[in-house]
């Protein structure tokens, strides 16, 4: 459960140049609290480490990004049911998907302070300050870590000795009910996929649905991360868009039907980013080796971002096999079996088989810190320097913000409360009034936050009829053009 | 924290008679079941007690309802702000908001099974069953209801001695973190509120609002219920949307210029369940008393439901005064004064003031059951019996169905795939295809989830261009309309 790592980037020695403003984290961070994108988690009592939260303006660019995903992958498509199941689910269900044996991070203990740490970071750390590669955690086990850790005598941050490597559960339990025994307890899913797998049978009950097709779920997970870092990246709270993605199984080991699905969810995965604006140098495929698989997945592709702080997941696609519904169907008892009406078997049992699923999984605070870090510019405009968000207009959390040119002269203002109240009805939530300081600062101040076009209404527009100014984040420039121009620039803009 | 009940009802002797079909709970949640709205939780492992998953049709109708309500109180208006605060808080917001030390239920334990009760339930119970109102526990403190359950010798439902009457903390604890002591538990929100409270400074530095404004979420809360019951409206998990609307402080006594605010929101509430399609009749405002009002409280009103187990609390609306800011500030030592810049004072300091707060509070899951009850209809169709879900338009799953009149002629085929994708452009998730069976069967399926319009493509469609063929749900009418009138009908059916 330690991130995957790009062997092949290291195979080919791969320079990693990311094109961005020096400290561009640290002002990201800075201007998401300033200006009402994301905040810490319970900031005014110190915060709960690995919890964030989102702001107006954050919040409407997740919201942004949460439909677009389900439009493409749910709304648009004949053949995916979405689904929305409760965080807390019956233990026996991660008993079944392995995740209370085995979903653990490696923990080491500073024997002085008792505080942990991860095993895997701690090698990083000492192969990165050394130079000696032959520490290189990446694919490691726990016991060879452990004999690492102690062969290289590698103390804890505080100079201690550490302890032995042991495994830690990341999920975070709790306990439901009257009565506070072991049979009460429950777990904050780590993953929503299995919320998917549970609800296949009630699904095909319902719908009846012809393979393939897919359930869908946008919602929150947590894990218990020992070292929750990079601000809205390796989070204890986060939210998931996950699909699992029904087959029939491979008649034998040359039937390869399935990677026709798996190359269209590839190129969906790809398409799903260029729909959101990242741009697609920063997003790299990294083919995961059969050794660095899960035992059951025949193939694995991780779709990895350049963040500031390396190249790393933002997405998997995984074809899982029959591993998950045979998981359910062994513990749960219940049968999880497709019956395929179009077999062409006749013995009424032999038409039922497990299917196969292939799992394309998205992070949404992920893609978020993506789409920030990735919009977030410096340039010079005119003779001043300016900070600005680089968001497409699909996304950006205000499309366009009215403003009348002077906010003392009552023909203006009402003028343009006119063009807000017209557009917002177009563009519900997305269209700032904005009347606040002169035009040059309202100008500075939505670029900042991202709004792509500000409109401005003058004495032109109210006395000559003459339309209203349209003014483009990227370059500056200015233009005017009448109502009708002005929405279908708008609309244009966001499809 | 036990349920309000509608004092005035009992004061005045209505008889409550809801106008339901019989049965119609059980007939819902096996409707649920059968056609893919709600599921049991976990189901495959017998369950989750008191939680429930959304299916492909339930969740379509919720998220309408959500977009709905977060249209009309968010996108629509200048005054408020989204957030989304996260689950996990740091645990001192729940001792300042008075959860970790009040937020309890009154429970009893059976002394021979060890399993615990709602002392509340057992002594409604024992009023139904012996019609001795002396035992009706409406506004009880807990010593009463203890002195009550010896005074009458009250049973465990299954026959044993009760103890004591106990505090028991509604709230789910978890611990987060690599060390497990008491200084890593964390609670899964009880509510949403809090997170707005903790975030009121942040907003308040980003946008710098003038009051009065608002704040608002959408987000699932838990609560550890002993008893969860009545489907999806008493449950462990459930989703709330919550407003916090934060005005002047009254200058005096005789100051009620926070009623004109309590009025609108109360009026916002009553549009909000016509927006939805609630039968209005169904809903009742309670007054609560000033003696069963939280003691911070100056005014609440409940707005309660008819469901088919008794009126119930669907919504509340509560004048909070400074409460909840000042517990925060209180406990966090933060500054959450506003500083009021239009404020008459010259010395700087008595320009702050700690805002005073009204909260109109809805329950999402109340919300969709209300609707999928309120909806189930029986009625004769010509002469057929059938049952339907009297869904408004503007919040079905979905809104029209398009088939060809017969399946296997490949121009009505065409022409009906022609229309499903031209009404699935303006109507995206909202239009089904169907052609499953003979047009009869369809219109009952149809019918049975509640899409409000059926369309077929027959000969007249392709052969002489004569439009196509709306079948009204309600009254099962048909009528022949061309492709520009329907999309129209559609159209002013959803606004």
């Amino acid at each position: 459960m330690t991130d995957q790592k790009d062997q092949n980037q290291d195979a080919q020695e791969v320079v990693h140049v990311p094109v961005y403003v020096e400290g561009t984290m640290e002002k990201l961070i800075s201007l998401s609290k300033r200006k009402g994108f994301i905040y810490q988690g319970s900031e005014i009592y110190g915060g709960l480490a690995g919890t964030w939260d989102y702001g107006p303006l954050g919040l409407a660019l997740k919201n942004n990004i949460k439909q677009i995903w389900w439009r493409r992958f749910v709304l648009d498509r004949e053949d995916m049911y979405g689904v929305d199941a409760a965080i807390l689910m019956n233990q026996n269900v991660w008993k079944a998907s392995g995740h209370v044996g085995g979903f653990s991070d490696p923990l080491v203990e500073d024997l002085e302070t008792k505080k942990r740490y991860r095993a895997d970071h701690l090698l990083e750390d000492y192969v990165e300050k050394t130079g000696d590669k032959s520490a290189d955690p990446k694919g490691m086990k726990l016991e060879q870590m452990d004999a690492l850790i102690k062969e290289k005598k590698i103390k804890s941050p505080d100079g201690n000795i550490l302890g032995d490597v042991r495994q830690f559960n990341m999920m975070l339990s709790t306990k439901v009910g009257a009565i506070q025994d072991d049979s009460s307890i429950s777990y904050l899913r780590p993953e929503t996929a299995q919320g998917m797998f549970v609800n296949f049978k009630n699904v095909v009950d319902s719908f009846h649905p012809k393979l393939p097709f897919g359930l869908a779920q946008i919602g929150k997970a947590f894990r218990n991360e020992i070292a929750p870092r990079d601000f809205i990246f390796r989070t204890r709270e986060f939210e998931q868009m996950e699909i699992e993605y029904f087959i029939k199984p491979p008649k034998d080991e040359e039937d390869k039907a399935w990677e026709a699905v798996f190359d269209h969810f590839r190129e969906e995965v790809k398409a799903f980013t260029a729909d959101i604006g990242l741009t697609p140098s920063k997003i790299h495929e990294l083919e995961i080796a059969p050794e660095d698989r899960a035992h059951y997945s025949k193939r694995t592709i991780d779709f990895e971002f350049d963040y500031t702080f390396g190249r790393k997941e933002l997405y998997g696609l995984a074809y899982r096999t029959d591993f998950d519904l045979s998981a359910h169907a062994g513990m749960s008892k219940a049968d999880l079996r497709y019956f395929d009406e179009q077999s062409e078997e006749t013995d009424s049992e032999k038409k039922k088989y497990i299917a196969h699923c292939i799992e394309p999984s998205f992070g949404v605070d992920r893609t978020v810190l993506a789409v920030l870090m990735d919009a977030y510019r410096e340039d010079m405009l005119g003779d001043e320097p300016r900070a600005y968000m680089k968001f497409s207009p699909k996304i950006a959390p205000i499309l366009v913000a009215v403003s009348p040119l002077l906010k003392n002269k009552p023909q203006l203002v009402d003028k343009a409360r006119e063009v807000f109240n017209a557009l917002r009805k177009v563009f519900p939530g997305r269209v700032a009034y904005d009347d606040n300081g002169n035009i040059g600062k309202r100008y500075r101040r939505q670029d900042e936050i991202g709004t792509p076009f500000c409109v401005v209404v003058d004495f032109d527009t109210v006395e000559k009829d003459a339309g209203v100014t349209i003014r483009h984040r990227d370059t500056g420039e200015q233009e005017r053009v009448d109502m009708e121009k002005l929405k279908e620039m708008l609309l244009e803009a966001t499809v």
